[in-house]
């Protein structure tokens, strides 16, 4: 039997190549194998080596999502075939990424397995908008949820502990469900006119923000037309986020060094 | 008058280099002037070119931090000199960072002023510890707050909120408060066996852990001797915590590379 590899669950960060951080980079240009999500860009991809195997595994349009279970078992696989397999993931693998899952599948099956943290889709939306996800006055924590759902269940959240407006509350995959969210939010107390930031694709070239309350997002985010990756970050911090849109923010930047 | 220069507010992660971005050492590399926290260490200011201003600003033990406001007069007066002006922060200048402060005032004064995203100590520790911050079935969301006190008052959080063993929650600056802070979230429902992550330094070589319960953890940091920075990882992913420390764990990476 020839030499056991390892696996890298690695944060492929928000979307923009630069945020990946120096690790990551290391490790992408020496695997010998590259699973990776859907949302992970062709310009972060480039970056491994022409011999590595790149293995999607992400949920495409129209198609079955690669099941947990077998995700499991093809970074297994490629591990006792002595690769140096990198799991690349969008964000953190460890917030929202189901990391936790593959970390634990891999060290039952004896395989090495380390992680390398990403920069989160709501840090790179939050530094793009110039939006700080705390500040003093306005937000002395933060929180991060999910707003999907499984299969038909109802969302099952703890509404009365999200709903503290000192808090700045981050959702993630809450475009279907954000017209609930909010109406349970404002059910426990949570003011209608309180500011909400909604991104689509954070911090690429496509990225869409737009700033709205928590009475109108839902409608809002609709009406623009964003569409899935978006994150919601509600709070006053919100109301704080740049109205310049990235790409002219970056001009202006740019302009300036 | 001369030419405007600019700031960025820039994340320098939880310590070890290699968790910046990529986009952080190429904005350090071109930096006219670095105003930095004292935790930012060495081999990341030694990135700066050597004609660049280094200015610290941080608390260092026995003497008086060099309050907000004068940062922010710091800040806007090198970049009126025209300087690129790099903020270096630890974590993300968005997440206690207070970096929207800074923002804000830069914005006032008209000095152009962007954010580069930075790897959280939380994450840096959970990475590194092995212990996901989210997980199905064991923890649905993820919460960040502050132990830290103003002056003599007391900790003012929303107790029964923060007291849900569904959401992660990660306690920043407690290392001072954790036996009170451990009193009330047992006093609103969180069980006393409850697993608690204790991380001090992560990510660099100096990083220890220990993994404790809700009702002995204060105690058992203190008889550990871990001092600040350490942060707190209240929740069932805290379980998962791997036994090795960080040293042991690269080593084991590194012979598999």
């Amino acid at each position: 039997m020839g030499k056991l590899g390892s696996v890298l669950l690695v944060g492929a960060g928000p979307g923009d190549p630069d945020l990946l951080t120096v690790r990551a980079v290391k490790v992408i240009e020496r695997a010998g194998a590259v699973v990776h999500d859907r949302l992970v860009s062709p310009e972060i991809l480039a970056l491994a080596p022409r011999r590595a195997l790149l293995v999607p595994v992400g949920k495409a349009a129209q198609r079955h999502p690669v099941p947990q279970s077998r995700i499991n078992e093809i970074l297994i696989d490629l591990a006792r075939r002595g690769l140096a397999v990198v799991r690349l993931k969008g964000g953190d693998p460890f917030v929202f990424g189901r990391g936790g899952e593959e970390a634990l599948a891999l060290r039952a099956a004896g395989i090495p397995v380390g992680v390398v943290p990403g920069i989160t889709a709501a840090q790179g939306a939050a530094a793009a908008a110039g939006a700080p996800l705390t500040q003093r006055g306005l937000a002395t924590g933060l929180r991060y949820v999910t707003g999907h759902c499984r299969g038909d269940r109802p969302l099952d959240l703890d509404w009365a502990g999200l709903a503290d407006p000192e808090t700045t509350l981050v959702i993630y995959m809450g475009v279907a469900t954000m017209a609930e969210i909010a109406a349970r939010l404002m059910a426990h107390g949570m003011p209608g006119d309180l500011p909400v930031l909604a991104v689509a694709e954070a911090t690429t070239p496509r990225e869409r923000r737009l700033v709205s309350r928590l009475d109108a997002i839902a409608r809002d985010a609709r009406e623009a037309g964003l569409a899935a990756p978006v994150l919601f970050v509600v709070g006053r911090v919100a109301a704080l986020a740049d109205p310049l849109p990235l790409a002219a923010q970056l001009r202006a930047m740019a302009a300036n060094a």
